[in-house]
C-alpha cells in the first residue's frame, strides 16, 4: 500500500499511539499561563551545573526521564531515539543519546524539529522498523543566546522583534500498541519544504518561519482534503506575536482561514509575562507546549484533532555574514483523540 | 510484518533500488587513486564562489545534479530529501533544500550522515511513505577546518593524527522499483548509538569513531546472523589510517576477523598522496566513495554484497572547551547486487 498522500503528506495506517510524554520548563516559562501545564520546572537557569549547555543537557534528560516513567518502560525499551536541539552538533541530544544508550538518529530542522522527530519516528512505527521510538528536543535561551547572537553577560538590549528562547524540553514515546489508557495517536503528517522570506535579520525569526508555516499548513489542508474547521487547534510551534500576525494576515490573503483554530506555542508560553512581548522561541518550546499543554487536552477530551506545525529558522550566523537569507522550514503532525 | 530485527537492526522486505547516484571531489582529492571514479571533479576549492562556504553548497548541488540527471529525474520527481552536511546549522543542504524546493528533512550525524540518510530514506520507501527520496551529503576542507579546528589562513601545522577534511559530496536516489539497468539495492541497515572513547583531541577523530564503528559491525553481525566472509567489503566511512589500525585491533581482541575484507574511504580517498598520510575524513568522504567508487563496483559485478558504515566523530568546539570527551556514532546499510 502506498501511504504516500499528495506531494508532500503521509498517512499512517494505524495509529500511532503517544504511551508518554514529558515537559520541562525554565523560571521564567513558569511566570506564564502554563505553569500548572509543565510536567517539572527548573527553577535556576543553570540546574546545578557549571554551564549553560550542561543544564541544557540535563533538561533533554529530565524530560525524557518524565516520559519513560510515564510509559512504564526504561531505555533500553526504546527501538530508537530521534533527537534534536539548537546548539551546534545538536549536542544536548547526542550526550543524552549517550547516556541512554539507544540508537539514535540525530537530525536538525531547527524549531521544527520536535514535528521533525515525531514525523520519522511515526514512519518507523507504522513501517514496521520499530516498535517503540523517543523523541526528544530542547532549548535554553542562554546557550541560544551566546551562539545565535550575543552572550547574555553582554547585556545587549532587545530589538523589537526579538522572540525569547525557551529553556525547556519536550520528549513523546510513539508505540505501535496503545498502553493502559492511552487516548491520543498520530493519524498523518505533512512534511514541509524550506521557504524563504528574504529575512536577513538574526532577530525577526517570526518572520522568517511565518512562510514556511502558512505553506505547510495550506499543504496540508490540500493534501487531506479538509477545512481549518476539521481541526480543534492549529498549532505552530514559535512564531510569537509578530509572526502569527503575519501567518494569519497572509492566510488570509491566500483564501486559509485560521484566524479561529490558530494557536501559537510561542505566543502561549509567554503571554501577559512582563518584557516577553514578542513570545517565546525554540525547540523547547513547541516541545514543552505540545507535551505540556495540547496532549494533555486531548487526553482530558478537550480536543479531538490538533495540527501541530512545528516552525524552525534555518539561522546561521556564518551564512547571514556572507549576505545569505534565513529560510525557514515548518513539519505538521495530525494528533488525534480515540474515545476509549 | 514487524521488520524490526534485534536490537538495533531492520530489513527491507522489498529491495530498496539505488537508482542514480552522483560524486564530486575536490582537487586534493583527485590527486589520489581514486580520481576515475568520481563523476565530477571540482579543480578550484572556490567553485567560483566568494566564499568556501558557498563553495560547499556548489558541491552539494553538483552530486544532487548528476544523480537526478542519472536517474532521468528532476527534483519535482522526488518525494523527500534527507539532506546533511557539517556546518553549523547544516546549511550547505539546507539553502540547496530550499533551491530545490523538495520537501526536506535535515539530519545531523556528523560524518556517519551518508548511512544515516539511506537507513532513512530505506524506511521511507519500504514503509510505503515515498517514491523516491534523495539522499546527499557534502563536506569542505576550507569549512571545517574553520569551523572546528582553525582557519585556513593562520597556517597552523597538523598534528600527527590529523585527517584531512575531504572537499567532495554524494547524493543517491533511492526508489521502491527499479529503473533500467538498476543493479542495486538495500536490503538492510543497522542503527548507531553514541558511543564514548573518552578522546578530546580534535585532531584524532579516527579514534573518536573506531569504537562506534566496531560497535555497529559486530552489532550488524550479530542481528543478521552473518559472518565478516558474507561481505565482499565491510566499508567504514571516514577512520583514517590511525582510526583503521584501532578498528582491526579491537575487532580482533573482540574475534571479530574484518582484516580481509574491511576498507576505509578516508584512507583509499588519500592512499600515496603527499601529505595525507592520515587520511581524508568529513561527510563528503564517505558520501563521494561510496557513490563514486563502491556503487561502481557493485554495479560493474566487482562485488555482491557490502557493508557501508559511515562514522561520525560527534565534535563539538563548545563542548570539548567545558571538559566534554568527543563520542562517535556509526550508522551500517547493506548495499547488495542483483543479477538481470
Amino acid at each position: 500500500m502506498n501511504k504516500h498522500l499528495g506531494d508532500r503528506s503521509v498517512k499512517f495506517e494505524q495509529p500511532v499511539w503517544i504511551i508518554g510524554k514529558g515537559s520541562v520548563a525554565g523560571q521564567e516559562e513558569a511566570r506564564g499561563p502554563l505553569r500548572e501545564c509543565f510536567d517539572l520546572i527548573a527553577e535556576d537557569g543553570l540546574l546545578g551545573e557549571k554551564t549553560f549547555e550542561k543544564a541544557e543537557k540535563r533538561l533533554f534528560a529530565m524530560a525524557v526521564q518524565r516520559a519513560l516513567e510515564g510509559a512504564g518502560c526504561s531505555p533500553g525499551d526504546m527501538d530508537f531515539l530521534v533527537g534534536e536541539d539548537l546548539l551546534n552538533q545538536i549536542i544536548s541530544a547526542s550526550y543524552n543519546a549517550r547516556d541512554l544508550s539507544i540508537p539514535y538518529f540525530g537530525i536538525y530542522g531547527a524549531c521544527s524539529s520536535m514535528a521533525e522527530s515525531l514525523t520519522l519516528g511515526a514512519m518507523m512505527v507504522d513501517g514496521g522498523f520499530a516498535g517503540k521510538v523517543l523523541c526528544a528536543t530542547s532549548s535554553h535561551f542562554a546557550t541560544a543566546e551566546r551562539q545565535f547572537r550575543f552572550p547574555l553577560e553582554l547585556g545587549t538590549p532587545q530589538t523589537p522583534t526579538a522572540q525569547n528562547t525557551v529553556t525547556g524540553a519536550g520528549a513523546t514515546i510513539l508505540s505501535a500498541t496503545p498502553a493502559y489508557g492511552s487516548r491520543c495517536y498520530l493519524s498523518g503528517a505533512t512534511v514541509g519544504t524550506v521557504v524563504d522570506m528574504g529575512i536577513t535579520d538574526a532577530n525577526n525569526m517570526g518572520a522568517a518561519m511565518a512562510g514556511a508555516a502558512l505553506e505547510t499548513i495550506g499543504t496540508h489542508l490540500e493534501d487531506f482534503k479538509r477545512t481549518p474547521k476539521d481541526y480543534d487547534a492549529i498549532v505552530t510551534g514559535d512564531l510569537g506575536t509578530f509572526g502569527t500576525e503575519l501567518l494569519l494576515d497572509m492566510a488570509k490573503r491566500c483564501g486559509i482561514d485560521i484566524e479561529r483554530v490558530h494557536r501559537d506555542c510561542g505566543v502561549m508560553i509567554f503571554e501577559g509575562v512582563e518584557g516577553k512581548k514578542c513570545g517565546g522561541s525554540g525547540c523547547g518550546c513547541g516541545g514543552s507546549v505540545l507535551n505540556g499543554y495540547f496532549l494533555r487536552s486531548l487526553e482530558e477530551g478537550k480536543m479531538k484533532r490538533i495540527l501541530f506545525v512545528a516552525t524552525g529558522a534555518l539561522l546561521s550566523t556564518t551564512s547571514v555574514q556572507q549576505g545569505e537569507s534565513i529560510p525557514g522550514v515548518a513539519h505538521g503532525v495530525v494528533i488525534e483523540r480515540r474515545e476509549a
